[in-house]
């Protein structure tokens, strides 16, 4: 089966090693030639998936229609900044009997479109979505892991489950678009708040307790945005939360963790080569959760610090002194 | 307001410089004289709470009667094993109008009950519960965190509640006695699973999807056995359970850790001081799930290691290799 990866970080790379040990002929589109002949020829890539071995079956190019010909599946895992573009770019392209299936984690931060909103917006065909708790790093190497697929059509969620699905890459479905979706976008931002406790130097308690109440939060915006508040307790909502707020290898949480060691945004930013989508969907979050009149803390502190210049350990200080009270209200 | 701790264990000893913190006159029970004299003497709990400075504030007493003399709150932190016969020591003295309230998090090995229900039969009077993510250590040196308190009297939780909160310690308050405590006691079980994916070396997104799948295995069997199921969403459910899978700290992930690295359960459990109380619950908890008719697989998996002799990597990989399927079922 032809299938396509569209994205050459580290996600869609990881991806597209799945669908490669699953036999399929995996063509991957990144936007730089040059870079994808330094992956070519290294057998790695250096800047986004450092470390692992790229395997050689895989196909590497930057021209739209050259990527997607024939493709019996499109994959887009792009960057929420750069998706709406990337996806118009595709649209002549893509094969009309393709399955799509959005990986991408953000929201738009103008329309605070989800990322298969948009796709499906530009495709005019429906987008199912790929999300859950997936190191890129681990996936690639085949540490055994478990991911979410959700589609409006099950039989189609189940065709692009069958593609993805091997021994170490475990893959659920769901019909919960919205909430597999979501799960995936709102983490980013909790993990941020995650990362800046435990720069401060803060335990396992105070970052459980941001992490439970951050899983709440999400949940009360999700299930206001039209998901199921049951999506949120599984892989895709609170075991997604859960990888990126423990794990090192996370932007998110690193980033955080150098605002709460003292470090500003400014400086952090300018030194990363990958994207903290965090950082970039707090505001679309907050605003999103405005219109819906729900409340989240933990997004607004986070959207504080980095638009606002509010002094992180001040946002985390303020998160935990909040009036105690009976949970969940 | 004179209130008492009876056990001198980490989280006995923690609770009990909470509530001194708060200026409370506070006493700790112990069964062994001579240990006690030996904390009272080095100002450390040595055995139990190693490295922290224990105030001289506090009153330690193996004498049942003499420690909760005039004792306007009770607090029950006895491991599950030995629970029963300390309870029933302690009937004849605790004063008529005291708040008692367990901490201890486990089941009862034969009746399968859990520790409040124990010691409601034992008094004859309502007991609270208090649970969450608290790691002694981090508790006993004032790291923030926050627990909840459950109690089928709402006026009681908030008394319970007024005596432990502060600025550090944050308490909320719930109805659902019977959801906080099994969140506390089944989580045990899930954390030594998750150590063992941790000794085999598994990642971050392996363990995540565990966790995830554990607490939908603890909601299954506590809304079975008559708990909330939004309980298990908070924090004496799931965010107990990721402290008690992430941390360093935990005993129950620790045993699970050195399980996947290959030691055999009786080298570890000889080596040990302190009570894991997952090795202990994991039968309840598999006997209660049969008597309910609820599937417990990751429970189950680690009660055929820990009582059947079963290789703890095969049993991980048992879970691991679970046919795919919609997610929830």
């Amino acid at each position: 089966m032809k299938v396509t990866v569209i994205g050459d970080g580290g996600w869609g790379t990881a991806l597209a090693m799945v669908l490669d040990r699953n036999g399929h002929e995996t063509t991957v589109w990144g936007p730089f030639p040059d870079y994808l002949e330094e992956i070519r020829s290294s057998g790695e890539n250096k800047t986004y998936l450092p470390g692992v071995e790229v395997p050689a079956s895989l196909r590497w190019t930057s021209d739209h229609a050259d990527a997607v010909k024939d493709a019996a599946l499109v994959v887009l895992v792009v960057p929420s900044r750069f998706y709406k573009p990337v996806v118009e770019a595709f649209k002549p392209f893509i094969p009309a009997d393709a399955l799509v299936v959005s990986a991408t984690k953000g929201l738009d931060e103008e329309t605070h479109e989800r990322m298969s909103e948009t796709a499906e917006k530009i495709l005019g065909r429906p987008v199912a979505v790929l999300s859950g708790p997936s190191h890129a790093e681990e996936v690639a190497r085949g540490v055994p892991c478990a991911v979410a697929i959700a589609a409006k059509d099950h039989a189609v969620a189940e065709q692009i489950q069958d593609l993805f699905v091997n021994d170490t890459f475990r893959v659920y479905t769901l019909d919960d678009v919205v909430g597999v979706e979501l799960g995936g976008a709102l983490k980013n931002v909790i993990a941020v708040a995650a990362g800046i406790s435990d720069g401060m130097g803060f335990g396992d308690n105070s970052k459980a307790a941001l992490m439970t109440r951050g899983i709440a939060e999400i949940t009360r915006l999700g299930t206001a945005l039209g998901a199921k508040p049951e999506t949120f307790s599984g892989l895709s909502g609170i075991g997604d939360l859960m990888v990126t707020c423990m794990s090192r290898h996370s932007r998110n949480r690193g980033v955080g963790e150098r605002l709460g060691k003292g470090e500003t945004l400014e400086e952090i930013m300018n030194s990363m080569k990958m994207v903290a989508e965090g950082v970039w969907n707090c505001q679309a979050a907050k605003e999103l959760a405005a219109e819906k009149g729900v409340s989240v803390p933990i997004t607004e502190q986070v959207n504080a610090v980095v638009h606002e210049g509010k002094d992180p350990r001040q946002a985390v200080l303020d998160l935990m002194s909040r009036a105690p009270k009976p949970e969940g209200i």
